[in-house]
């Protein structure tokens, strides 16, 4: 399975909290990192309870996913209670095909820096 | 050329400062989206210009580039006066093969929510 149809299953197990169909698409070492917050996950029993044990009754929309074998990432919409936010998440496959490392950002609304005004619309 | 290769070469004329290698790999009608602040660029010209006139001494290292042949994403480092910043970027191509489209993220730190210690060690 290429890293692109993995990630679309990855993302379809997550919407249905499908656990046993979610572990099994993760290497048992797996390592899940969260930049932002400086916060890493490591192992399959823990990435999965991370996810099944997260709060709110939450919907997830992937908006692209791209990848080429090994490596992909997703640009998907995440909402919970109405407010939606995007998250971004790289994936690297190890040689079973399994996910091995996950990075995932959750970036947030910010004012624009002036000076670029002549440049840029607001939308 | 892939999207992932497109990409790279994207990033190799950024770095070098070639705002025309880097405009030639642009539609003319290309648009650029950063949903955090809700800005958009529209066009070749002001697109070029928006990188070229970016303020600062600032260096770009790419740690993830990612694709298939129409789409593709990138994850790099941008570092201007010593600091660090993630930023990530999904492109899409038209059938030119030149790039369409681009939504561009720039993550912020932000403390951890609590309830999930249990299950994250800190980096």
């Amino acid at each position: 399975m290429s890293a692109a149809d993995l990630i679309s299953t990855f993302w379809k197990n997550v919407s249905a909290r499908d656990w046993a169909g979610f572990g099994a698409l993760l290497a048992p070492d797996v390592v899940y990192e969260m930049p932002q917050t400086r916060e890493r996950v490591r192992g399959r029993e823990a990435y999965v309870r991370f996810n099944a044990e997260y709060p709110g009754d939450w919907i997830v929309e992937p908006l692209r996913i791209v990848g080429d074998d090994r490596h992909g990432a997703s640009y998907i919409k995440f909402s919970v209670d109405g407010v939606a936010q995007d998250g971004l998440c790289f994936f690297d496959l190890d040689d079973a095909g399994l996910i091995a490392h996950l990075t995932d950002f959750w970036p947030q609304s910010y004012e624009p820096p002036p000076g670029r005004e002549h440049l840029v619309e607001r939308f």
